[in-house]
């Protein structure tokens, strides 16, 4: 026997979703069926809100309800240092952090040649746009130490060299609170490479 | 940082759902925030679209979009032996067996009265109509078998025992594909209690 149709809909939509599949997707649905008629219409209208609401700031291409971005708009952040992250959750992280009071740029992605990604995919012409015309003195290459993060920091060291700005990447090696004994060689070979003098 | 409040709310109106913890939620918001505008659109409606197409069967309270439900309106099913199980999913696994031809009636529940679920709050009063008018000949209890499943099985056993109807429980044992040794001492104790005699 099929479920109803309006359930079925529902059940393929929801396993749309990453990393739920299909019996989750039905779990989800039947919960659906039996939760209060409020908590869905809020759930969808939520939905709908994202999309109608948050739209990319204008300045560092983040995901925001208000243009230019909180940040952006902040007067006590200094516009001259732009973090390059690969992913808006990437910003949210390093914000998190809280020792950061530059600016921040989203690629909105890595370059990844096999899966169709060049650099007219990512946001590095509103990258470039804003070094020409805002001062900025220092460009953080913050994407990640994966293979497509190394490659797209790589691409963009040798695009924004002819800017005479100071250019650094996030510093690798073993995470806080890490041993030695489980870190993979790569990671090892990092550490050793970028040590620090000791006072 | 905080995300963006259309970003929170929804973030938090998907970590209602059971489940589905902060992290979870999060992820799927900010899939949902680079997702196409269509599928967010039509994920939103089929959620609508279960509360506002969805109702109970007036015979057998299962979820439906029609009333009755297919099932009630087959006439090729025998109508005089009703299947009485807890759950529309309970009711979904009997119909993927494909092996029973009578029909059923939902309960939307067990008994548990510390959670406050007492026989009000089961679909237990449409079910005594039914055997008063449909000239129902055999009712199954198909409720499950842990605590709630027994105790609502045996109220209920006591409760139609008046009627002067067939009334049966489905077979407790040891699962097709389970291996005796790995059994609880419940389940063989049902198993030899169980026990029909080989031809």
């Amino acid at each position: 026997m099929q479920y109803a149709e309006p359930i079925d809909n529902l059940i393929k939509a929801i396993s749309r979703l990453p990393g739920i599949g299909e019996k989750t997707a039905t779990r989800l649905a039947l919960y659906i069926l039996n939760a209060k008629k409020e908590y869905v219409e809020e759930l969808a209208a939520n939905l709908l809100g994202v999309k109608e609401k948050v739209a990319l700031c204008s300045v560092c291409m983040t995901f925001s309800d208000t243009d230019p971005c909180v940040i952006c708009a902040d007067a006590g952040r200094d516009a001259e240092i732009i973090c390059v992250v690969s992913d808006y959750k990437d910003m949210m992280a390093l914000e998190g952090m809280g020792g950061f009071k530059g600016r921040y740029h989203i690629l909105h992605g890595n370059l990844a040649p096999l899966k169709g990604i060049g650099p007219e995919e990512l946001r590095i012409r509103e990258l470039l746009a804003r070094i020409e015309s805002q001062g900025i003195k220092e460009v953080i290459l913050a994407t990640g130490f994966d293979a497509e993060g190394e490659s797209t920091s790589a691409y963009l060291a040798k695009l924004l060299k002819p800017y005479n700005i100071k250019l650094t990447r996030l510093a690798s090696g073993i995470p806080v609170g890490s041993y030695v004994e489980f870190m993979d060689g790569a990671t090892l070979g990092r550490a050793l490479e970028g040590r620090r003098e000791v006072s």
